[in-house]
């Protein structure tokens, strides 16, 4: 059984567990992050440390244990499980109090983390993944990455009765993101992505890809797009932590342009997986 | 320590605990109902549990547990913590999986519930309260009593903010309901409240309380109101499983009429209180 990591213990996760009256279990009161491990090493802990901070700010938590402590806790779980290429996971809730919806008086935060094995580099979905389309119903702060997710789980849930790989939801047509990603479209050369606001998760992945994007003079446009045009596109794809970048070949029964992974996001792809290998080696 | 209920045992609650895998943490992937006791008897168990199954189908959950199994197990709790005026919570998980959004192939529910006291009949809140008006942000699917519930955290964290006792949420000036509570105003005589849709939860005191208005001979309106309507009522007040019908009489700044609960308020109450008397008795 693996190690994972629990209120300042390393434990057997057989043994780890949180009260009944944990506010995480309780009312989904609490925030996340994802982040990958490649050749064993953490990738971009800061940024997702960084976001956390945010999402707890937005939430009305201090962050009380430092990039570092975090970065350690996340590297030792690495480290100890042998994990190569995969993910650490990190979860911080308001702790556990008498149930009742407002903050509680006093604070103590449960926080804990494990890792995981995944292939990265040699993903077999980077030959292309089918989307499924779903309304968003999501709340209004999509920007924090809070672990009430119901709607995310039915999203991805009503994805995978379709076949699909990923929902890509949308708000009367207008696409948002993916259940647990980033969406782009590119058109006559041209990336499209949507602006972050409240409205979508402001992906960690999302953002390098843009610097990668402009270190290779692509042009981006930050705009939302339909999922009309995501079907007439030149190509489509997905970012998140832990899929790098995914062409996108088919949303629903719409085959995007020839079905093929477009080229930019081949390139992009490689690109961000020459960019983990130099963070990481 | 007060005894609890955690799948098919009674545990002390200091020994109730889940893997940090159960996806009522990870994900908000539960519902919940909250019943109230009264004389030390459940009431309208069988309402809250018939709710409970509306919102299992929602989510894609069966009920494992019978309508007479959970009565027994809730009454129990009440019993053994001599809970003579209170409530009885109940939360169902979609159980403990590796993290993965869809749902497991194979789902073993999490089950939990406990008791407590609390003041019903004799409840101070009587003589009227204050709500803070907050816009509405959470998802689509009010209408399922899921425990992704970190708007509702929020909206209450606001209102106790505010000085308030309870959220009043609005869309655009719209009225949906309170923070956990439905919201009712009182113009010329008439009852007004929101229809029940995915916009809002279907509380089982908002449909005992059109039950006795049915009774008393009360007219009421389904339908929506806005937040000025209410700022200028004859009368507002709140209904929920665990505080019955409470008048409200501020909303922020704005006194509800002359500030003093409303006749209809006070009758229904009274009403809502002798149906408890009458069937627990």
């Amino acid at each position: 059984m693996p190690s994972c990591w629990l209120n300042g213990s390393f434990v057997d996760e057989s043994n780890a567990h949180v009260s009944i009256f944990d506010r995480g279990l309780l009312f989904g009161d609490g925030v996340y992050e994802v982040a990958a491990v490649y050749n064993g090493r953490m990738l971009d802990a800061d940024l997702h440390l960084a976001r956390l901070e945010r999402s707890l700010t937005a939430i009305g938590m201090p962050m009380t244990m430092s990039v570092g402590e975090w970065t350690t806790v996340m590297q030792t779980l690495a480290t100890n499980n042998a994990v190569r290429e995969g993910l650490v996971y990190l979860q911080v809730t308001r702790g556990v109090a008498e149930r009742d919806f407002p903050f509680p008086a006093t604070v103590v935060p449960t926080m804990f983390s494990y890792a995981r094995p995944k292939s990265l580099s040699a993903d077999p979905n980077a030959n292309g993944v089918r989307l499924h389309a779903v309304p968003d119903i999501r709340w209004a702060r999509r920007d924090i990455k809070s672990t009430a997710l119901l709607a995310q789980v039915l999203a991805k849930q009503a994805a995978r009765v379709a076949g699909a790989f990923e929902a890509i939801m949308h708000e009367a047509g207008v696409v948002t993101e993916g259940g647990s990603s980033n969406v782009w479209i590119v058109k006559d050369g041209t990336m499209i992505t949507r602006p972050v606001s409240h409205d979508i998760l402001a992906g960690i992945t999302r953002d390098v890809t843009r610097e990668l994007a402009q270190e290779l003079k692509l042009p981006i446009i930050d705009r939302a797009f339909t999922i009309e045009e995501a079907f007439a596109a030149d190509e489509c794809f997905m970012t998140s932590a832990t899929s790098f970048l995914l062409p996108v070949t088919q949303i629903d029964e719409h085959v995007i342009a020839d079905g093929a992974p477009g080229p930019i996001a081949l390139q992009l792809r490689a690109a961000y997986l020459a960019r983990a290998e130099r963070l990481t080696a």
